[in-house]
């Protein structure tokens, strides 16, 4: 007797689940419950589509050859029932079966099933403030929304959005909206954007957006939406401000959607997703669950966190589908909480433990911050400024951090195997990697990152955060000798001004008079990049100063105001 | 007192050997020793030079800020002892010192070392065959043949040229010239271009080439140079074809520049390099050698081999130039032998080992040819091909072949780091990298691959070559029933032309009547990429069909000629 697969949910995982299940049993009854009309839509797409990189809607739901996957596609390639429009209300355990609804004429039914799937997917969280009823007010989750935002970046009438959030959607958001010539103000509770990345690297992220003409305000939260006549006209800060705004996006994150789970006493876990084991199983061996709904292992970590991407949902999915039909063959190991964004002509992305994170956990670590090209400057360099975390127990890799105008993904792509491999920094330090000018520098700048670490924790090197810097210049206490080992064209056209003395490399040795008499001040080191504030370093270190640093990544990671 | 550090070569092992033994020892005397007058050429980069991406010479040789990397700019910045214009003649290993002769002068002399470091590079293979001395002959491995091809690519006096040998330096050297306007005709002596790559992989970038205008002759070789009045004429090849050209150039592959490290009695591997341990010393304890000079362990098979790249001359130098300070604390553990190219608008890269490799070691491989895009249609998909060789016993990535218009880059590095990290095929399946729609699919091809190739060794798809399939369809032999599963319209726009029958996916289980009648009947499907083929071969085995094969990479992998 054919078996009969029942998939709540049909955005992502769940039509990645059906469609598995299906290649792996041609006689299977299978059963796809979505509630809204759409099917398989590439919500991560939507901001793209909002911005106008394309403009033709049915890309978004439409197979590469062209082709809508509505339920007449999903049966006629893949012989899969899918319900458009039907609510699942309940999940009956005992007899085995699911209660719909009809969104549209109310009509009810049941679905039994031998194995069930949920993909329920997550929902927007909302601030339980008052206004948020107001018309102007929205999220960026469902394809609904999308419309809403498309609308309004066609129509080209509303002139302010306030973009409440600062994570990955709300910097997606943000970009698109500014294609459509929208003035922005990105307000974020937290003291920085993109909590996937620790605060100097966020900050650079920030410095950039403004620079885009973007307003970003953090540490302050929406109090209140202000509205007349039901239309949003502005919010109020929680420190008092007014800012006026016809559009509100709300990005705060996002929930596991889990109630009927929950209902049907299915174990949730300690982040509201659903409870399944490395087979994608429910604490129902008959019930999978895959996707956003869930919450899975972090495989630094160990503990399970919510992990609401995209390319994870697909692969919980395609895990899923085959247990259903071949009992438990397949597993999922778990996340490393890889993500990655664009950002106009910029992209940040991080994988692993963030150094807080890391901090957080236990972990003793150590952290470069590595400011580099991603390829000769003959071939066009673009910079990569990244960061590295490593446990200095084991010198094994817990995280890695990655952003500016050069080629991100592929620096995040080796970190992300990295992590998965468990390689170590001496592992990461002789990597052969694909190198010719038109990909890389010779040394690329992921092995790059690995030799400044080795040179950290071999004591070759001693490092200091612009952060650490930047309090030291600005306390009331005695100060370092900050010295810039650029060229003078160089100071010329760019330059700290925190009261660095300039002397160039080349000349530092003939210069050692121009530095302090006393051998243990503390003599902070820099240039561009810092690769000649680290030589710099050795030259005083060897000429007998005791207390020498290096700032790390230089000019290009400095994260505050310049003089220049 | 100061230890004294030799290093003979300039280039690229010998500047990073010499820079990293002065970053760990400000006190040690150090010595460089180059032949020609350049120092830190980025030789990689001189295809880039002579096509003209870039016009500044000084590019070649200078440091990110501009600096000339000269004799001044080594002794300013990193007190190091460039000596240009000077060939080390002999290594007194009783006596520790090298004999040096200046070049201009005939001028000759001695150099003490307490540490010697040979960089000696690799040197251009010529084939020994009649006119080889003829004005118009050249290789593109020194800067002077770079300076000699730009001279041409300028005066745009020379039509035709004649490239001798189809690997990475001959590909890189066409488009050079190409974009010269000259026309091109590569003679490879193997039967394939690009040795990296298997034959199907490889005649794929044939195809290519070919589309831009360039002749390929494979399985023949140049049997003479011909000339007149000292100047080459033309070439005649092994088969008798003369061919016209005013220029020919030489990249056959190169050697290691040993025989100074053999005539002191140094051990030298079986492929001609300096053999070296770990620590990139060699069988004298006060001598080590780095880069193309020497030969490496494979990480994989474990033989040694000469792997001339920039990127591992680079991290073999840094190695040796810290053991030369500190006394063997650093290791430089091999090579995977990745390589990439960019070929105009395509990149061909591969890492590991090919099938064809692999099968001479003795592996028993199971392969996988994944055609499919880089990311999203609407985000300006671009196609990637690639093949995966996986080792049957242990299911463990073996090689990574990846060409196409796409981004192949991150895929050889994603395979790079997968072959260091030893990941298997199950691994391989559950990535978490960074996805986000302008930067790859929710399934990233690398992992589209693993699933494919999961489907195979589960027995789930039995796949077939286009290679064994254009065998079958050209044999007198009973032909294969060949199903094309894509829709009427891309039918018309392309076809292969093979015999086969079209049979939309989505209208396949209502037209089983259109199939053999004989359920014992060879059946291939195939689509464009071939996953609709691999769901049009599940329907017909659940429909009793006992012998269908999928046609792996479909229409986008077949390197044969199509009707349409």
């Amino acid at each position: 007797m054919s078996k009969k697969i029942v998939v709540i949910g049909g955005s992502a995982a769940g039509p990645k689940a059906a469609a598995r299940a299906r290649r792996l049993d041609q006689t299977a009854e299978i059963f796809m419950f979505q509630k809204c009309k759409e099917l398989s839509m590439a919500s991560c797409g939507f901001p793209y589509y909002v911005g106008g990189v394309f403009n033709d809607r049915n890309q978004l739901l439409a197979a590469p050859t062209g082709v809508t996957r509505d339920p007449t596609f999903f049966m006629n390639t893949k012989e899969i029932i899918a319900k458009v429009g039907y609510e699942v209300t309940k999940i009956d355990r005992k007899g085995k079966k699911v209660h719909w609804k009809e969104m549209e004429t109310g009509k009810t039914g049941e679905q039994e099933y031998d194995k069930l799937i949920i993909t329920t997917g997550s929902g927007a969280k909302i601030p339980p403030i008052p206004g948020k009823d107001l018309e102007g007010i929205t999220t960026l989750v469902s394809i609904q929304d999308a419309d809403f935002l498309r609308k309004i970046r066609d129509e080209k009438k509303i002139k302010k959005a306030i973009i409440i959030g600062g994570g990955l959607i709300g910097i997606e958001t943000c970009e698109a909206l500014e294609l459509a010539g929208i003035e922005i103000t990105i307000v974020e509770l937290l003291p920085q954007i993109l909590t996937f990345l620790d605060w100097e690297m966020a900050k650079l992220v920030e410095n950039y957006l403004v620079k885009k003409g973007i307003n970003v305000i953090t540490n302050n939260g929406v109090a209140a939406f202000l509205g007349e006549n039901g239309k949003l006209t502005g919010v109020k800060l929680q420190n008092g401000t007014e800012l006026s705004c016809e559009l509100a996006v709300v990005s705060i994150g996002v929930f596991p959607n889990s109630d009927i789970a929950k209902d049907a006493g299915l174990e949730i876990g300690p982040n509201r997703g659903i409870k399944i084991n490395e087979f994608m199983q429910t604490s129902d061996p008959d019930i999978y669950a895959a996707g956003d709904c869930t919450e899975i292992p972090q495989l630094i970590t160990g503990k399970t966190v919510h992990a609401p991407y995209g390319d994870l949902a697909n692969l919980e999915g395609r895990v899923a589908g085959e247990n259903v039909i071949k009992g438990n063959t397949a597993k999922f190991p778990g996340t490393i909480q890889t993500g990655i964004c664009k950002i106009f002509d910029y992209t940040a992305g991080a994988t692993g433990l963030s150094e807080r994170n890391a901090k957080t956990l236990g972990y003793d670590v150590e952290t470069v911050i590595n400011a580099s090209p991603d390829k000769p400057g003959f071939m066009g360099a673009k910079l990569l400024i990244s960061k590295l975390v490593v446990d200095k127990k084991d010198q094994r890799l817990l995280g890695y951090q990655c952003l500016g105008p050069g080629d991100v993904s592929k620096q995040i792509a080796l970190a992300a195997m990295a992590l998965l491999g468990k390689l170590k920094v001496n592992d990461l330090a002789n990597l052969d990697l694909p190198y010719a000018p038109p990909f890389s520098l010779a040394i690329d700048h992921f092995i790059a990152g690995a030799h400044i670490m080795q040179n950290k924790l071999s004591g070759q090197m001693t490092g200091i955060s612009a952060e650490e810097v930047w309090k030291k210049v600005n306390s009331e206490g005695e100060k370092p000798f900050i010295l810039d080992a650029r060229g003078p064209d160089e100071f010329e056209q760019m330059r700290l001004g925190i009261g660095e003395v300039l002397i160039p490399l080349g000349k530092l040795r003939k210069q050692m008079g121009d530095l302090p008499k006393d051998k243990n001040k503390e003599i902070i080191a820099f240039c561009k990049i810092s690769l000649r504030g680290y030589e710099a370093s050795l030259i005083l270190k060897a000429n007998g100063y005791t207390n020498v640093k290096v700032m790390e990544g230089g000019i290009m990671a400095w994260p505050y105001k310049r003089e220049k």
